[in-house]
C-alpha cells in the first residue's frame, strides 16, 4: 500500500488542468466540430475534415454519428442545457434512426452522405454507439421511450453475441475460436451509460458484473502481467501475431471504465484494484521510454508486431491514459498516478493540439512528428478528445473540492 | 522522343548490377527461406520469420504458399534444373491442393499450420497465386494436367468476377459500385504466366488484351496524370478517401507487366507507350523528393491519406520500381530511365538488405529508419524480392549481350 502524504497534484496545478480541459472542450474542440459538421441538407454529421476544417469525404461512419449524439446530449445534461446541443443531438439521432439499420435489425458501419448503405461489418459496435446515443438523448430530453429503445437494443446485442450464426465470423470458429477484449469493454461502458440515463440499475449492474468478470478471468494474464486483446474461449493465450499483440491505450481505457465502476459503487476496493492493476501493467508496456507517449501496439513477448503503424502515437490512447491516471489519482491519492498523469498530459499537450485551427491532430510518428493533418475520418470525430476533456474537467473539480479519496490499495 | 546517344548504364555498371541481382537471389534471398521455411511435418511453408529466421507464427497465408511454388518452379525452368527446387515446389503444391480450397471451390486466405481454415476473403487473389503455382509447376515438371487445372481455375476466376453474387462484396454495390486496379493487373500477369507455361497463346493474349484495355480505359486518368486504384464501373473518379488514394508501387508494377507484354509481342510500341506513361506518371507521385524511395500511398489531389502507414517505405514498391525502370531502359535506351533505375536501386540497396542474416527488411519509416525487423508475415514471403532479382538479372544479361532495344517513344 502506498499513498503520498501531500497531494502530488497541487491545487494550483489542478486549477490549471481544470481550466485547460474545460476551455479545450468549450473553446477549441466543440467549436471545431459544431456547427461545421452538421449536414443541414442530408442529415447527420460530416466529420471527415482536414486540419482547417475543410471537408475530405462525405461518407458517414455510423460509430461517429452515434458517439457525437452521445456527446452532445451528455454535455446538455452534465455541463449546461444549451438548446443547440439538444437540437444537434436530435439531428444526429434522426439520421441514425432513419439510415443506421439494415433490414435484419443490425446496423451499418458506413453510409453515404444521403444515408444509403456502403459497408456493414461483422461486429456489434455500431449498435453500442447507437445505444449510448439513445440513452444520453433519453436522459437529456427526458424521453422514456428512447431509453426503452436503448435497453432493447442492448438486449439484441447480447442475443447476437450469444447466438451462433447471428454475426458472421471473420475467422473460422472451429479452427481457432477467439474472443476480443473490445466486447466486454464496450458492454461495460454501454451499460454504465444506460444506468446513468435511468435504466434499471440492478439489470445494468448485472451486465457490468458479467463483462468485468470476463475481463478478469479471460483477458488479464498475471503470468504475462498483461491484458490480452484476443484470447481463446477460456482465455487461452494464442501464440500468434494477433494473440500476442497488445493495445495498451485500449486496455488502459478498460482500466478507467473499471475504476469508474469502482467510483459508481461507492469506492469498491476490488474493482479499484482491478483497474489499477490493468493501468500499471499496460502503462509498463505502452509508455514509450525513449520518445514518450503511449505506443499503439506492442508484442507481449517482445517480438515484432505485424501491424504497420505499431509504433505510431495516435490521439486516443493518450486520451485514455490521461483519464485513467487522473482517475487513479482521484481514487487513491497515490503520488505515482499524479506523476504518470503529469507525464502523459504534458507530453500529449505539447504535441497534439492545433493552436491555429483548434482541436487536435490525430496521427503522430513515434517521435512525435506529425504524420497526417487529418482531424476527422472514419474513426476520428467528436468523441475521444471531448470525452477526456469532460471527464477530466469533472475529476479536477472533484479533486479541488474534496481532494483525492485515498482508498487503500496494493501498489 | 528522347534516346541517349551513349548507354546510360555502362557495361561495368550492368555487370555489377547483374552480379548483385544474381548473388542476392542465390546467396542471400533463397538461402534465407529455403530449406528453413519448409514444414516437413505438416506440409507447405512457414514464412512468418523474424530477421534471424526465427519463427513468429505458424499460420500459413495461401498467397505466399502459391507465390513460393511459382518462384521455385520458375527458377527450375529459367535458372537451372536443381532437383531440390522442383521437390520443394511439389511440396508446396501438395499442401495447396490438399488444404487451399473450400467446398465451394473458392480458396482460403489463411490456414493453420495443419491446413485447417482460418480466414477466407472476398477476392480472387488466392486463386490467382494458385494458378501461377500450377502453371509454373506444369512447365517445370512437364505436367500437362496441371496446366489444364491452371487454365480451368483461371476460367473459374473470370466466372466469379463476371457473375454477380459469386463473390460477396465488401461495399454495397448499389450505393457505390467500384472496381479495383488489382483485378486487371493480376489477370494480366497470371495470363502471362499461363502463356509462358504453354497454355493456348491466343486465349491468353485475349485475356491480357481485355485486362490492359480495362486499365487504359478505366484506371488511367490523363486529366490527373495518374493511375487510380479504385474507380466506378465506367472508370469514374470517386472523390472519396479510397478513390483518391494512389498506390504508386502498385501501379508501377502494372507498368512493368505492360512493358513485359510489349516485349513478349515483339516490342509492341503502343503497349510500350502505355507502360512508360504509367511509370512516368506514378514515379512523379511516388518518388519521395525529400527522403527518396517510393512512398506507399499518396492522395491524387494532394489531400491527406486515411491509411496510417501512408508515408512508410515498404520493400515491394521499391522492387517494382527497380524492375520497371530497368525494363523501360532496356526497351528504350532512354537515359532518363537509366537515371531513375540508379536512383531507386541505390536508395533501396543502401537500406533494405540485411547483411547479417540475409534477405531484406520489409518495413522502413519514411526517412529510411527501420520500423520492424520482420522478414516474413502474412504478406511478405519469398516473392517480390526474388522475382525482382530474377527479372533484373535476366534484363542485365540481355542488356550486356544486346544493349537496349531503342524503340522510339514519346517522352
Amino acid at each position: 500500500m502506498s499513498t503520498s502524504p501531500a497531494p502530488a497534484l497541487s491545487p494550483a496545478r489542478l486549477l490549471t488542468l481544470r481550466d485547460s480541459y474545460r476551455d479545450g472542450l468549450l473553446q477549441s474542440t466543440l467549436p471545431f466540430w459544431f456547427p461545421r459538421a452538421i449536414d443541414a441538407e442530408q442529415g447527420g454529421f460530416l466529420f471527415s475534415r482536414d486540419r482547417d476544417g475543410s471537408l475530405l469525404d462525405t461518407d458517414k461512419a455510423i460509430w461517429l454519428q452515434g458517439r457525437a449524439v452521445w456527446l452532445l446530449a451528455t454535455l446538455y445534461s452534465e455541463v449546461e442545457p444549451r438548446p443547440e446541443w439538444l437540437a444537434w443531438a436530435r439531428h444526429g439521432l434522426d439520421f441514425l434512426r432513419r439510415y443506421g439499420f439494415d433490414d435484419d435489425g443490425r446496423m451499418f458501419f458506413l453510409v453515404a452522405r444521403d444515408g444509403r448503405p456502403l459497408r456493414k461489418r461483422r461486429y456489434i459496435f455500431s449498435e453500442c454507439f447507437m445505444i449510448v446515443a439513445l440513452a444520453a438523448w433519453a436522459r437529456a430530453a427526458q424521453d422514456a421511450a428512447a431509453l426503452d429503445e436503448a435497453v432493447a437494443l442492448y438486449q439484441q446485442v447480447l442475443h447476437a453475441l450469444r447466438t451462433p450464426g447471428v454475426l458472421p465470423p471473420k475467422w473460422d470458429v472451429e479452427t481457432r475460436p477467439m474472443q476480443g477484449l473490445a466486447v466486454p469493454m464496450i458492454l461495460t461502458v454501454t451499460a454504465q451509460v444506460l444506468r446513468s440515463s435511468g435504466a434499471d440499475a440492478a439489470l445494468c449492474r448485472g451486465w457490468i458484473d458479467e463483462s468485468i468478470a470476463a475481463i478478469r478471468r479471460d483477458f488479464m494474464h498475471p503470468e504475462l502481467a498483461a491484458v490480452l486483446e484476443v484470447v481463446g474461449p477460456q482465455g487461452e493465450f494464442l501464440d500468434h501475431f494477433d494473440g500476442r499483440t497488445l493495445n495498451p491505450g485500449h486496455s488502459i481505457e478498460a482500466a478507467w471504465f473499471i475504476l469508474n465502476e469502482a467510483r459508481a459503487r461507492g469506492d469498491d476496493p476490488a474493482l479499484l484494484q482491478t483497474g489499477l492493476t490493468i493501468l500499471d501493467w499496460m502503462w509498463e508496456f505502452g509508455w514509450d521510454k525513449q520518445y514518450g507517449g503511449i505506443t499503439y501496439f506492442v508484442d507481449v513477448l517482445g517480438k515484432p508486431v505485424q501491424e504497420y503503424w505499431h509504433d505510431m502515437k495516435f490521439w486516443w490512447p493518450q486520451n485514455e491514459a490521461i483519464i485513467a491516471t487522473l482517475m487513479a489519482y482521484q481514487l487513491t491519492g497515490d503520488a505515482k498516478y499524479a506523476q504518470m498523469h503529469t507525464q502523459i498530459h504534458d507530453w500529449t499537450y505539447a504535441r497534439f493540439p492545433d493552436a491555429e485551427h483548434g482541436e487536435w491532430y490525430g496521427y503522430l510518428h513515434r517521435d512525435g512528428r506529425l504524420s497526417s493533418t487529418i482531424k476527422g475520418n472514419t474513426y476520428k470525430g467528436a468523441f475521444h478528445i471531448p470525452r477526456m476533456e469532460l471527464v477530466c474537467w469533472q475529476l479536477c473539480d472533484e479533486l479541488l473540492q474534496h481532494g483525492p479519496r485515498r482508498i487503500p490499495h496494493a501498489g
